[in-house]
Order: structure tokens, then C-alpha cells, then sequence
């Protein structure tokens, strides 16, 4: 069951106290592909310059994914400039080039159009409703967002989280939009836009999965050496969406228990990215090493 | 199996974003002894002074409370002036009177010598020592601390580390302690020195339990109006300790198992507490309340 993700692909250069990496392969979809494409297919749409390194292209296609949707366009790839200090659950942005990035206007391959499982990474939430739009009725429908957008362009948020199935976003995210302290309440609040689940990422604090059937809570993976925590967020998400397509092609539907599972394997998946800068851990990983991390948060939350 | 606790008891005045209140019953001894008395016999040792109220002592007599070892010493009674914000995780201290606590030199009646576990909740690390040594070979003990000792004490504090059976701590003082921003690193050199267990309360991000065997990762249950996190800490360790009685009694250990479902009914009992201000809501609770937030709880990490 394959998986359109739209969003970025970005030269990334960050700065965390275990180091430091200049123009290295980033942005949400590229992290949400590589960590989804352990389990299904994916369909990649997002804009890169004619700067952009072939290596970054091998990168992808190394794990089967479906680049027909990647477009190169005359200018410079997106680029982020960021640093993370000794609390590595945010960053400082210094410096964000959207060059080629933009004037991106996702275009969906007439291919793509019926794939069954869609994922909106963090861009314009205009953006976000016109691919909505643009793919038929998907099986399953999921987004994130930032807090750039949350300030500016509420109503479209707000408006997107109407139409998709699973709401990511993390704790600050979710209270700035809820204009509500108590992380419960907000996430409430969220649901009662129409979703049928809201994720709440809380960095090594773990993650909260709200429906309208249950909370439940799982524990980060205790890492022992975050070399960079870029693309925590977005492989969470890889791992969670491309796990719930193996369950909903498996049984027909994704239940509460599905996504209580697919938390875990987002949990999984996110430990093993923040492991090395850029994307060097995730493009690496296999079934067998998120299997292993499963079994050990399974075993954190077993009474 | 009858719990000893020494710690304080004192008069609170605190501010909330959801009110205010003047001298009203608080300290960790206090917390404590109202959580543990759901399930165990409590024998406090703390002092008072004399213009400590009557109905503070009724509160506590109410629940069967030995109060044998509340010394009332001329003078007034500890005070403590606090404020939270919007982040209830942190309190600011305004104020902080000592008055009869600052000669605070517990005594042991001969009766509790045999006490077959021990509380030491935060109270100057030497006196923690003294009390250790007076008190024989008790078949569990625990102990709380807090910022001030662990930078104006460490040795002290090193030494009831390595004395004690668990080592409760917040998020916030095992990383100071251990000198370390990872908390499951930090968690891991408190470990190293020898309790069994290092219990890591994080606010409304949850707990953890470190011991050589596992690590653990409760919830904290998603309380919707927090009026005052005062005592969440105390009544945490009260709950804690006291379930984790009664396993011993039944028994004859408390295994890791046991010290899971401790921490579980330490969530479920903090999370009344912070539900009103003072110990209003401690004090009013019966074990169906607390079975009924287990079972939520329970509910939140089932896979």
C-alpha cells in the first residue's frame, strides 16, 4: 500500500554539541521517505534546485523511492541553517533560504493520484489543501505543521486538520494552537476539529497518541549519544505512517491498536535518526534493528 | 508493615494560576503520610511549632497517622511562600521561613527503632544520616532531596545515595546531581552508586524507574485542572512506598514488578493531589478512587 509524502528536501547545516555538518541532505520528506520506505512504498513530491547533489538523489532511490515527483527547478535547493544547545528537544533556526522553495506548487503526478495513503509534511498549509485536492479520496490522510504557520495561517491549519485522518504535531505546537497550557486540553481541542487522532511529540519526553476511543503514552527510546535530533519528528512520522500501511493493507483498517503499534515503531525509527547528523543512521537502518527497539520499549511500559 | 517518613511539616502559602492560599497544611512529611496511609500504618517524625494548628494535626489523625514523633518545639512553624506559572512543572520560591525547622534534630522514639521501612523526604542530608543510623536495619529504605542539598551538600548526599534502597529525584535534580544532560545517563550514575532503584519524577511528563534489571516509563495521568502541584512529589513517593508495603508484606519482597506497579499507584495518588490546593484532595481520597485512575492508567500504555 503505497504512501504520497509532500513536503521538503533541504540542504541542512546544524550545529549540536556533539558537532557539526555543512549542506547535508534534510528536510521533512526526505526523513518521512527514507523511515517509511522500511515498511512500504512512497511516492516523494518536493521541489530541490539544479544545485542539488546527485548524491542526494542516490540517497533515495537506494531505498526504492519513487522520485517521478521530485522537481528540479533552475536555482538553489532549499537550505536550513540551525544549532541545537544542551537541550536538544529544540532548535535555534539561524537561517532558513527557501530559494527553489519558495515558489513550490506541488504537482502531482497523474500516477500519484490514487495512492492510497497521503502524508503532508510541514509546508504552507495552502499547500497542504491543494494537494488534499488534488489526490482523490485517499484510504488514509495525515499531516504536520509548524509553528510558522500556526501564527500565520491559522484558518488554513485549522483547515486542514478538518480534512485528514492523523494530526502530528509536537507539545508546543499543539498548546500555540490550542491557546492552551494543559497538553490534554489542547490536543482535545485538536480532535474536536475532526480527526481521528492526534500525535503529540514531546521529544525525549516520549509521545501521546489522543482518539476518541483512548490516550495512550509511549516512552522515547532512551538514547545515549543524540548527535543530531534534525528529522526526529519527520521519521516518527515515516515509521508510524509506513507501519500503519502494512496493518491497513494486512486487515483493512487501521484500529486503536494499529496506531497504539504505530506510535511505537514511530518511537523506534526517530531514536535511531537523532544517532547520526543528517541522514546517515535512518538510510541505514532494516527491519531487524527497529524490531529490536521495539521490543525494547514494549518492555519500558510493561506492567 | 508500618512506614517511618521524617520530613517537614509546614504552613504554605501559595499562588497558582488558579487561586491563592494563605498557612494552609503542607510539607513533604505531610504529602507523604496522607498518600501512604491509603495502604500502610505511617509514623511521622517532623517538628512543629507551637503555633501549629489543631486542625492540621486532625487532618493527620484522621488517617491514623502516628504522631508520636511530632516534636512541638517553642516557636513558629516552618513557612513556605511559592508561586507557579503556567508551567506547573516549577515553582518560584518566594519565601522561605524555617523558624523550629531550622534546629530540626530528629528524634526517633524508641518504638519506631524497628520500623521496617523508612521515607527520608528532603530535609538536610545529615540529618537524613542521623536518622539512618538511629533507626537499626530497616528492611526498605528511600529518600527524596532537592536542588539546594545536592549544590550545597553533594557529599552528604552522595553518602544517603549509597545508604539508601531507592533514590527518588525530579528530572530537574538528577541532572545536576549527575552532572550529565541525558537523563537516562544521569539516572544510570545515581544507579552506579548503589540504590536499587532510581525513581525520576518529570511533572506531567510522567516518571521513569531505572534499576539494574529494566527501565520503566509511566504516564502521568492527564489531569485537566491543576489548582496546585505542591505535594505532587511527596504524595508520588507516599503512594509509592506505601503500595510497595504491602507487596513486601504479602510477599516478602518487592520485586521489579512491584516497584512498577508502585510507580503507577504513585501517579495515580499525585495526580489527585494537584487537583485541589493544600491536601484537600489527599486527604479525602479512598483506595476506589485510586483503582479507578490505575485502571486508566493502565489503559494509557497497553499494547
Amino acid at each position: 500500500m503505497s504512501i504520497l509524502v509532500v513536503g521538503s528536501v533541504a540542504l541542512d547545516t546544524v550545529e549540536t554539541p556533539r558537532g557539526h555538518v555543512r549542506e547535508v541532505l534534510g528536510g521533512s520528506a526526505t526523513y518521512f521517505s527514507l523511515a517509511a520506505s522500511l515498511y512500504s512504498a512512497v511516492r516523494l513530491v518536493a521541489v530541490v534546485g539544479d544545485d542539488f547533489p546527485e548524491s542526494g538523489r542516490t540517497v533515495l532511490q537506494e531505498r526504492d523511492i519513487d522520485l517521478r515527483g521530485l522537481e528540479v527547478r533552475d536555482g538553489r535547493t532549499f537550505r536550513w541553517v540551525g544549532r541545537y544547545g544542551a537541550d536538544l528537544n529544540s532548535a535555534e533556526t539561524i537561517e532558513t533560504q527557501l530559494n527553489v522553495f519558495a515558489d513550490f506548487d506541488p504537482k502531482i503526478p497523474d500516477d500519484y493520484r490514487h495512492t492510497p495513503l497521503v502524508f503532508l509534511a510541514n509546508i504552507d498549509p495552502e499547500l497542504q489543501l491543494r494537494v488534499l485536492s488534488a489526490v482523490g479520496e485517499p484510504r488514509l490522510t495525515a499531516m504536520d505543521t509548524m509553528n510558522l504557520w500556526i501564527s500565520t495561517k491559522r484558518d488554513a491549519v485549522t483547515e486542514v486538520m478538518r480534512s485528514v485522518d492523523i494530526v502530528f504535531l509536537n507539545d508546543a505546537e499543539v498548546r500555540q494552537y490550542a491557546r492552551a497550557d494543559n497538553l490534554f486540553d489542547a490536543a482535545e481541542r485538536v480532535l474536536a476539529l475532526g480527526p481521528r487522532a492526534v500525535v503529540i511529540k514531546k521529544g525525549d519526553n516520549g509521545c501521546a497518541l489522543l482518539t476518541r476511543d483512548g490516550y495512550f503514552v509511549a516512552p522515547a527510546y532512551p538514547v545515549r549519544s543524540v548527535y543530531d535530533p534534525t528529522g526526529a519528528g519527520d521519521s516518527f512520522a515515516g515509521a508510524f505512517i509506513g507501519h500503519l500501511a502494512t496493518e491497513v493493507a494486512r486487515h483493512g483498517h487501521g484500529d486503536d491498536a494499529a496506531l497504539r503499534r504505530a506510535v511505537l515503531h514511530g518511537c523506534a525509527v526517530a531514536s535511531y535518526t537523532v544517532e547520526s547528523f543528517s541522514v546517515d543512521r535512518v538510510r541505514a537502518l532494516d527491519s531487524r534493528d527497529v524490531e529490536r527497539r521495539l521490543d525494547e520499549l514494549r518492555s519500558f511500559i510493561r506492567v
